[in-house]
């Protein structure tokens, strides 16, 4: 209920058109009424994409095919785009079963399906990566990131033990809005990045590793004591996260 | 060493006006040049505020008032502004006695000396603190934020427990181009905003909690786990961290 | 033995009816005597019932149908009420072909058998859960709580990012006697609901999450910092403890 | 804004008495009112003794006796009990100088004043102490819950290495309406109550101990992971918290 | 080489029975000599039986059928008692095809082979077991215990949360020479034990548990942090260290 | 109440010499009768020392000098012999002008008196120390042992990077009736020590040591996953826990 | 581009042989010229081997048997020595179909290929281990050494729990230049060795052990705390690591 | 005792000039001698230098002034040179009352005494330090290693975060022959170097830091997790090791 609505609300009552009871009833109402659908197993949400201007997604563990395949047909059919993650083939083929566009992304373990013209990205997202083990967290931020309308560079296999890797390609870096620097083992990228650039970086440590990496608990720990200044970190292998928060700033208006 | 000044110096070597040994010396001393300047017992990094748009700061804790005011009086003659974190007034004094206009922040900590005209920042930085305890943290991303020339609303002690405090301020959160929130204990504020809003929200973890909050660690593991979508996060206590990614963020060129 | 039991067995033996011999063997055999009842591999405690008013639950892990089956069995014949958490329908199916009236409760993963009249509960246990993983945690203490007596009423997938949907529940929540918030990831939503509320929250973690949500842990210590003070903590995971401690809380005599 | 208020805000609307204007700023400004006052360093919330029932609690480490002096001299302006937890002697002298009548409970560490009738409990709550060292959260416990209105019965000393001493006070034990159970180092005691009890348990951890106690994470995993299961559990030393859930179930009422 | 043969020796140079070359050889070659056989993949050490008074046990994980039945074999070649742990029935018999006299011993995962006449225990080794998920750590230990010439007496089933059971066998408990006390969750038996008896106490934490029992580490730390003063620890799941030590006090001669 | 007892009481009752209510009384009072006496802050339990044949140990930590002083009094009154441990010169100045007899023993940091004839263990203890930083640990555990009837062997500064000095003294390792095995760092002691004797060897972590020794807890770790099968383990710088467990060993009847 | 073509480009300039802006264009292109080739999935960095002496190693887990013949059979064909880790056979079998010269080490878990005359080391490199548990790892550490031209001695199941048989090699420890010592459980090796030897010893902690090994870690931290003061670490299970640094100080020119 | 000491006493006895139970005493005398000396609270021992060529190292930490006095005194006499590390300068004044010609260094913390002819290291020694946070750790190494007969080559505040400053010094990193790389917060400096060199690589994680450094542990991690092949380390702050190391590296003979 916008604030318009709730003039013209009050006007009608004062007009006579509408009981101030209706109107009592109304407005309890819309504080009671929940912008959401109740599918049994989970309540979709479709006004967060308004609210928030990204898809509702998915998390992929813990769900059937067809429970996913369920909930994507309910978001598509509510005009809203549609990204599954630590998703797989099977899911897919369920999801495209109903949705026959929906794409399969091999590497980025996602499904995703792209719904109305999205408002463009200000620039360039760069996704660095720093070893190919890295690759299925790196395209999974790359995949969100240009489902919600950003254009994306990938950088890949550029880890800091091979540092004239990362040099060569400084061009690249600064030419990016934004930098998702993806990184598992010891997990120096984001620090070496951001020393570099005069960008935002959003670091995603990785469960890659062994031995005292702890699945990604290492890297992450690393990144967040990042002597570099420019770094905020997001979840072990949380791709989906880094892509959204660098496209939230993509899109922040021009003010 | 620009692409105009390589092609100049090349330029001078082919019409004989340099010979080759200068000009292979200039460009061997240019890759060697270290940009910053030894004071015994830290490089200064002039170049930073160049590269990164933002002051050197100065992390108090271990370093003597003295070596402060030193570190200090060098970065200011060089043309930087000033920022010192984790610092006291005794501190400050010492600053002071060199440098005039320094400022201290009581509650933040920080001492500050603000040089020449800052590029303003697009929007405004929202930092929003949970409970009174947390505020020397908020404080100093409020101050850092401020030093790099950023507009900053602070919106404190609206804690989780007492719902109604935040909901409140509704509007100001959507007014925000940036939010930082800050919150110890559970660790739960950023869940809640990055809930509200559609900007990017940077969550610090604070020390504050007793028992099982672990030094901040409990908070910090609760903001990487949150369940909103827009939520990157920084270290422990880490204010003038999350001030400067916001004024990265903030300060983003139109494009 | 009662404190009537004994001064009966006094009586007698100061009428001369008991031998003083006798009635030492009998102090001595009851303070001797188990109130259990050895199975081989369990002592079924069937005094249990009594003493604190709840079924004997049979922790599925570790144990095969089989065994599951003639504890099951055991049980009720013993004329307590059953309950079997973190079991599958297998194992169901052996209960079944033994005690045809026991229910599989798929969600809960539970297996329940309700013998006798149960003490109604005084008021509404609330078993609020944040996504639709959790399900299963609150399934299984929305079930125990059911089975020892109580009204139960679920609010599923209203965790803390889309607080909307909260909120449009309140009136639910202020309804309840005790309330169950069951939470995974960063574990807030308890501390929202504490916030709400005037009445008992028994908070449960679950192990739901990824990368440093560790299992659990994050939530389980998210809660037990939760600055609303009406909060207690369960393990993670630990539906069954959540729905008898809300049972607890809700049989207690009107005194 | 109660329904009635509503009600009759809309029917003046209806009659011409407001204006349609007037109305929807008071129904905006009611959404943006907060039901708390701006102290600067904190939002003193006024309105929580009424949702809650219970005293605004102020954390004493980290104020200065000055700050909470002022925080507790407005909580009772406002006509609020006051407690004050983990402050010393100084702190009340400096509260005590503006409010004669509060009180020093030195082995809990606390400040109280109790203001107005309290609705008392409906049965004992029953403090459980293990060892000498687990006194002052014991105590604080105790005092909060007295302050709460409740009656509550100390039962100090009584860990299960020396198991008579429990046993002997079995009576006790058994008449209680809710239990706090307090310890330290291996945190069993909670289990054995627990076992002999068919009420609540509300266990605290201290942080009493050495060497593998790790200030209480010991005892408070020890703990989470009764094998009775009545046992709910606050954080580390957190004697007010169990106070006050044990006050919540102890208040609820007949139904 | 003894004192005697050391003196032997040279007495034999000096007589010129042999050259002093030969036992310059001799001594160096004693000192070289490793008393144990190379079996490829492990050196079986056949004298820790002499020195230790205690079988070689072979620790079954990691390892093949047929390498068990190898090492086994060796073994008893060399006149050693058998003892395989956390094994299962298909290296039984792999064993049993080449030692038809080994054992199975199905709920405590071992094989046993007993050569030799054993110096009997003085006393009784009471082996305490929490809950039946305890027993295969419980049977490890009483079995080892067993092979190594103890008479064991178990008393299972007696975990704190139902006191009744432990106190009702409080005879057999002071009646032990050593007790094993083995429990999981919150591991809190050896305190109750080592409270109510005058012997030592081997306390041994099991892996049983979810949630935050971690494995058996809340058991361990808890049992690290018993408030009796009676109870030493092993390592979780260590049955047979359990065992083994215990045997070690039950044989201490009479001195 | 021994079974001689409670046949003479019911041999009255029969007589008609007591009436059945005085011996119900009687009973009922036996079995809340407490064995203890109450200090006000703390239950002296006098019943130890019988029970368990050791001194009552007052932990200093968090006692003032008076009360430690005034619950040593108490003990000694009641007949124990007295020991305080972690404590300094301070209250040893307390206890010393109440009990004149008390001595102070600098480096283990603990005061003793000893009353009575103590029955003498059967063989020695000998107590290894790897460091000198560990001697403080060693001795409270030789001081321990000593008050409680032993004959202590000292052993120190024989850690495993040295091992020459240990091997130096396998004499008077195999000696020993029982060996308790002090160390900080990398905790090897005892599992070299467990490896060259064939007693029981109690592990005592201390916490010396810094960077990754995390306060003991990685000796302690150490100690636990100790190779040679002999080792039981206590808390970290628990070395009166040692001593006292050596003891219990060492008195064991000759059965 | 050495400081020679350096020159010699500048000279070319000067003698009008190459234009400036073909210069301009040659250095800039060199600063960008990324010394490696793009396998899509891997960027194959074929100047390591120059660099720093040793093959590409390709890490096994994560990768098919296709991926890893692909990589191998690229640095092969680049002229490189290859060296596989972590794999099994049936990635040896997709190697070998392609490089029929490839050994597979079953022990080691490790595919080799030798390419090249490699300088010989200067001295032996002992690899010691605990126990047989330990030996893929040791057998990485030795496969690895050799693959890079070392003689290796291997000297296996040398525990401290029997520590005449490390001392029976004595010899062949201070006949070593460096010393990989492999362990598990307590992790006790490296300092026992570390004390006997003048060398410079490389610990490798092994994820042998139960309990509370951590799958590494106490071996890890027992390493790190070493009070031999020549030890240094490397990850969990790391053998090739081990290898790796043991080859470069082996390699070292004479200087 | 050396094989021709062995051989000339044997020949003594063949040769009648030696009875042989002097031989006989003789021989066990040997194995039986403790080449240490007893200083009451502390074996020092003489042979270490002989037997690893460096210094006996005194920790200071938990030593008073005297103490460390008394022991440098010893250790002077017995003709060692002396290194006391983590001291301050009131020990030093203490040991330079009895040893006029010791040095104190104050950044290193350290005391050191230099004996006789040091045989050169064959190259230098490059110590690289992050911040300037990290110097005190960064200069114990290098004292120790300097004491220890190194060159050493001081690259200080090259930090990842600029990483120009880093390349700008390549040069000095490619000359040196062992490389001790010293940081905290992030610890990715080994990392970096690592790639960028062929010889060994030492790290020494620093406690530097705030937040989730936790004192180290993180550098610690991420150092152990290194990408970089040529990485060993050592513990948290632990200078004195790593010179250690880097010594005996530098030492090898050229073989």
């Amino acid at each position: 209920m916008t604030r318009a609505e709730l003039a013209a609300l009050l006007g009608e009552v004062r007009a006579g058109v509408l009981t101030p009871e209706f109107a009592q009833e109304r407005l309890l109402q819309y504080l009671r009424q929940a912008p959401f659908e109740d599918l049994g197993f989970a309540r979709v949400d479709h006004h967060r994409a308004l609210r928030q201007g990204r898809p509702e997604v998915v998390f992929g563990p813990g769900k059937t095919p067809d429970q996913i395949a369920a909930i994507a047909e309910r978001l598509v059919a509510a005009g809203q785009s549609l990204l599954v993650t630590r998703t797989d083939r099977q899911a897919y083929e369920a999801v495209a079963a109903r949705l026959t566009t929906a794409k399969f992304h091999e590497l980025a373990r996602s499904i995703t399906l792209a719904l109305g013209e999205l408002p463009p990205g200000r620039g360039t997202i760069t996704v660095a990566a720093a070893g190919t083990a890295d690759l299925p967290v790196a395209e999974e931020a790359a995949v969100s990131a240009e489902l919600m309308g950003n254009v994306v560079d990938r950088l890949y296999d550029v880890g800091v033990a091979g540092l004239h890797r990362l040099l060569a390609e400084h061009g690249r870096l600064t030419a990016a809005r934004v930098i998702i620097a993806v990184a598992g083992m010891e997990g120096a990228l984001p620090s070496v990045i951001g020393g570099l650039v005069g960008v935002p970086v959003i670091a995603v440590p990785t469960s890659v590793g062994y031995g005292a990496s702890f699945g990604g608990v290492t890297a992450l720990m690393a990144m967040l004591n990042s002597c570099a200044s420019g770094v905020s970190v997001v979840n072990i292998d949380n791709g989906f996260g880094a892509g959204s928060i660098a496209s939230l700033i993509n899109h922040l208006p021009s003010a």
